[in-house]
């Protein structure tokens, strides 16, 4: 059998998810809903949910309907390689969009049925909740293994393209996927913090009432919120990234190993390692059971056994399948590499922003002298927190072009120019390693939010004191498992940023010949400066973005506490769906410009200075991007959990002067880890995605290639 | 006449220069320091300035003979190019130190001075500041051009070396200057800023006693730090970036003339105009004299027909001196560039910090509701700011380049490689040209830590409110002007950064043929990571550095309001003295791991990944650090400025809970600008100028051509 005629496998690892997915979800729905009340509070949430993602998809399409007839004239007009462009760019979109909308619907179909399962035990909370993450974490990999294996055969029997033609074609799909991944986080994340930063800040500050209180008019948005944003936003990105990371795989390894003639094997590599991704992390999630009286501690461990031994499994069955594929070894120490990078910057994402270390009670020390000092910690502990995370990818890039089979020795010139596309595929394989067991990270990580829900349906529906502590320690657990996802989030988006970097070289290396990418030619030079600004802008407007809405809610929940007479008592009920309503608008205002910056920016530079510049671009923005990205969570993440150290009795407790500073913290960190930080994620694979589809036009009409 | 024994015009510029600063001293002098009680006060500022200069120039004097040795050894064994570079390391760093010295000497010397003369009129007041001012302005360019015209003189004929030998020679001479400046910047940065803070924790927030009461322990200390912090630390700065961007000039004209035989023009070029700005900014300098009864308004008026009288003057006799020496008026377009792009820079600083305009105004806004949204709106202004700056800056190495002979188009390969030299040189020509009038520019920015601490004494010393007001409007003035001021200095500092950059890459280029600069080499890609988190990492230290030492001063003004009886009605003295200490202990205690970064990071990058990722981590330094830069400066301006602009009566006036949020705005943007920001300056010519200097060591000694 040719190995050309074996990327059917990706159908069975797509199957197979979707699969569990539908089975778990049916276990989910099995679980009651609870009381009267909780039901009406989670159909409230879903409504607001459900009506949030129509409109924000209504939007999205307008804007991918002119960006598809641009294409579509591009095409035309011989500036785009193949009319599969266009197409593609509408599949990525709606997988993407389609990741988080089931991610989304199965989280607010179990938020109510976890607080009523925590009324039960911790156990069954936390089973309802995880199972809700399985679903989603299944999906989106489930998703993103259908789209790649249909278009590759699409490509291959329908098309009848080679290995490279494929591989150069289907590295310009990943745009739709970012472009609507971005959207989400951005428009996701400026609602979801409008709402809590809103809410807090009337609610909790000036009227003194505790967090998720009925008697809030925003509580409801603010739980909207979690699931728009932290659930639908994060499907939509981490579906990006997947994808993304097998695509640029693909086009490194096809161009790389072409003139070996092993360009179906290097391409066949990435897509076997996400299936044996899929079946570890399947077998993985069946290792999360727990006893019935277990405690944070145990579940904690519980957690960790399931996506650990899904790794651990992946690692050793990795490595038969690369030494047949490659002939060697060399591609599985890169996947190694990846995965090992992945947990270290998960650790070190944990040591900055658990309680549990220094870092974060320093932070908590520094509330005794105020507010200004909470901040200033809180920031430089976010910017000093960008070394490890740094060191960790540098080493993982430099291992993994060496193991690869990549020369770093210039002076040895043949070696070094022979070996350095082979090299490179180390990169872009270790990102899929990385990825690999995406199903049950995904699934601790999209649990967390589903926790916070039925934290707040609890709250809302009086359950009691007992299933808030339950509730509160699975969201605390929650909080845990998602450090470590986010080291995978944010690893693999500087390693896949870096692997598209690459191809937009090897793509317009194909077009001109004439092309100087030294770091010396001002153009390039020039290129970084504004890849790096167009991070800094960027984070800005996302900011803005969040503090403009935020504002809106605070008038009006202002306005409904004086309005409404008997409110306060609770005699009378909040108009939620005003501030559901208000926050819709804002996020769907608030998230055009800086998303479309993302597709302008890149073109415009090019147009003007030509491809290296935009080469130059695309390093500035992945590496200020990932900068950025690793100090806006990390320092948003710390005050958080400042926050939350000083109200288990530290500092003064809950009410004290130094709490009072570190909600202050918390509320500036809002934006920064659930807005802007995830964002920049995306920012960094879409500008790549966006320069390799408008590379022909750049190539051929630019300032610099006039002028000379 | 032979072109290369016209260098001696070096000293005329610099005696000049000396000799003019010198009358202005006398000048100031002549003024009366007014009652005994001012006296008493500006002694004990002085004192306490004296003695934190005399220990920080004791500890880098131990820190610059460990270097100095450890360059004789790298000389010893071959590592070094020769045996100069130790000694011109010395001198570097005495003469940076001497201009801080001076600056500050003449600083603590008319604050009493410049209140005594605004108690008579505002005119009057304004005369001493500012004379006070050209002293330290024309200190730094008289000695900048002294070092560069004598290690001139001493290679060419105690030497003997010819035109590109000198060159290569000197652009390793930045180094003692930049490192110099370095601890100035960070020691004195967290030494005024650990004062202001803590006084202001304190003070301000805690005891409710107004700024510089008094009664207010930490008052010496905080004024001291207005001297060591913003006088002594920009004079290092500035006297680095000045001398720095001739040397890198010279670096640059030497290589790209050498084949047309027009190498010592090329050199003489920078040199000329440097001269030409001295006699432009003395002429300037006499335009700055005021009607006996002149407002606010009309003095900064008389202030801005000075500078950019100045500047166009400077503009109008570079055009004959540059078509004189290079035949051309292409060198000379650069210099209008560069002088361009530092006021159009400057301008953007004022709109962005300045609350005539409408982004402070915004900001203020923000406090409505609330310390958390001023917070946010703070940093995300500050992000957006970077959008101006960076456009300029990348508008002016690209037309610099362009219009200085260089050529964009890699289609014609032949021309681009040939023009690429001369296109570099007028990278650094047009740096040369922004800081061509620092004398004057230096002058209206040094003023104001001189009129700032004349309201500190006014204050004190009771000289009533009027006298108050005065001193406030000559402060207020000096801060807009100081917006201008910080444009010339970061567009300066990122152009000089780029052009030692590139000179560095030509140094390697002689000592290696082999190197892959492509921003596709991985070591190339880990030397920007790398680089870019050397800049957050070093913005952090700076940062908690603040922290840490403002803390320790709050617990010691706290423990004096306890301790001493009697302090609070004014009946008994605190000790000023102890938070004098506090800050000096802290301050030097907490500089030396940021600067010694500087050093360690590049050298311990190369040693490990070679050249390559050395030009990689230049690359990424300069961009990030100047986005950086950019994003704390305007940020903290505009908090600052928003803040005062609530004290005029807007969103509630003083003591609302709108200046409150407000002021915990300020407090936080008080590192971010004064000790971060400015820091960063140096940094990324820092970086340079070690790589330069240790560039044989790492050719030679790296892990990648040793495993190759």
């Amino acid at each position: 059998m040719r190995i050309e005629d074996l990327f059917w496998i990706g159908f069975v690892g797509a199957v197979v998810a979707l699969v569990f997915a539908f089975v778990q979800r049916g276990k989910v729905l099995k679980f009651s809903e609870g009381t009267e009340r909780m039901q009406k509070l989670a159909a409230s949430i879903r409504q607001g949910a459900n009506a949030y993602l129509r409109r924000q998809y209504k939007t999205v399409f307008i804007i991918f309907l002119l960006v598809f007839a641009l294409l579509l004239v591009l095409a035309y007009t011989g500036m785009l390689d193949n009319w599969y462009i266009p197409f593609a760019f509408l599949t990525g979109g709606i997988y993407s969009a389609l990741s988080g909308f089931i991610g989304m619907k199965i989280a607010t179909s179990s938020n109510a049925r976890t607080a009523n399962a925590a009324h039960e035990s911790l156990n069954r909370g936390l089973n309802v909740a995880f199972s809700s993450g399985t679903v989603m974490g299944f999906t989106v990999v489930g998703l993103g293994l259908l789209d790649v294996t249909v278009w590759f055969h699409v490509l291959r029997y329908v098309a009848g393209y080679d290995a490279v033609q494929i591989a150069q074609t289907m590295v310009m799909f990943g745009m739709g996927a970012s472009f609507m991944a971005l959207f989400a986080r951005v428009g996701g994340g400026i609602y979801t913090k409008a709402a809590d930063v809103g809410a807090d800040l009337v609610g909790k500050v000036e009227a003194g009432i505790p967090e998720d209180d009925p008697r809030n008019p925003a509580t409801i948005a603010d739980n909207v919120g979690d699931n728009v944003g932290d659930v639908a936003g994060m499907g939509a990105d981490l579906y990006e990234s997947y994808v993304g990371s097998i695509l640029a795989t693909f086009a490194l390894g096809a161009s790389a190993f072409a003139a070996d003639g092993l360009a179906w094997r290097a391409m066949l590599l990435p897509l076997a390692v996400a299936v044996v991704g899929v079946l570890c992390s399947l077998l993985g999630s069946f290792l999360i059971k727990t006893k019935e009286n277990a405690d944070q501690r145990s579940l904690l461990q519980t957690l960790r056994k399931g996506t650990y031994s899904a790794a651990a499994l992946a690692a050793v069955v990795c490595a038969p399948v690369s030494y047949l594929l490659m002939g060697s070894f060399r591609a599985y120490i890169a996947i190694l590499i990846g995965l090992a990078a992945g947990c270290a910057i998960g650790y070190f994402t944990e040591v900055y922003t658990s309680d549990t270390y220094k870092p974060t009670q320093t932070l908590a020390d520094a509330t005794e002298t105020g507010s200004a000092t909470t901040i200033i910690g809180g920031l430089s502990l976010g910017m000093k927190s960008t070394a490890a995370p740094v060191v960790i990818i540098s080493i993982a890039i430099i291992v993994a072009f060496l193991a690869a089979g990549g020369s770093l020795n210039t002076a040895d010139q043949a070696l070094y120019t022979a070996s350095f596309g082979k090299g490179l595929y180390g990169i872009g394989i270790a990102a899929v390693g990385m990825l690999s067991t995406l199903g049950i990270t995904l699934a601790t990580d999209a649990y967390g939010p589903v926790a916070d829900n039925a934290g707040g349906i609890a709250e809302m529906a009086g359950l009691g004191a007992e299933v808030r502590e339950r509730t509160d320690a699975l969201d605390s657990l929650g909080n845990t498992t998602a450090a470590t996802g986010k080291g995978f989030a944010i690893g693999s988006a500087a390693l896949t940023a870096l692997a598209l970097l690459v191809s937009y070289v090897d793509v317009v290396k194909g077009k001109t010949a004439a092309l100087d990418l030294e770091l010396t030619n001002p153009a390039v030079l020039v290129g970084i400066f504004v890849g790096v600004m167009l991070t800094f802008v960027f984070a800005s407007l996302t900011m803005s973005g969040v503090q403009r809405a935020a504002q809106s809610i605070v008038v009006e929940v202002r306005r409904q506490f004086r309005d409404i007479p008997g409110i306060m008592e609770g005699a009378a009920d909040p108009d939620y769906a005003s501030c559901v309503d208000l926050c819709t608008k804002g996020a769907l205002h608030e998230m055009v410009s800086p998303s479309l910056l993302a597709i302008i920016v890149p073109v415009i530079t090019g147009l003007l200075l030509g491809p290296e510049a935009v080469v130059g671009l695309l390093g500035g923005v992945t590496v200020s991007g990932f900068a950025l990205a690793v100090f806006m969570s990390n320092a948003g993440g710390a005050w958080d959990n400042a926050k939350k150290y000083i109200e288990t009795g530290t500092h003064g407790g809950k009410g004290s002067d130094q709490h009072k500073a570190a909600v202050i913290g918390d509320t500036v960190g809002d934006p920064f880890k659930d807005t802007a930080g995830p964002s920049l994620n995306i920012l960094i694979k879409l500008c790549s995605t966006v320069s390799i589809v408008f590379s022909t036009l750049i190539v051929n009409c630019n300032l610099t290639a006039l002028l000379g």
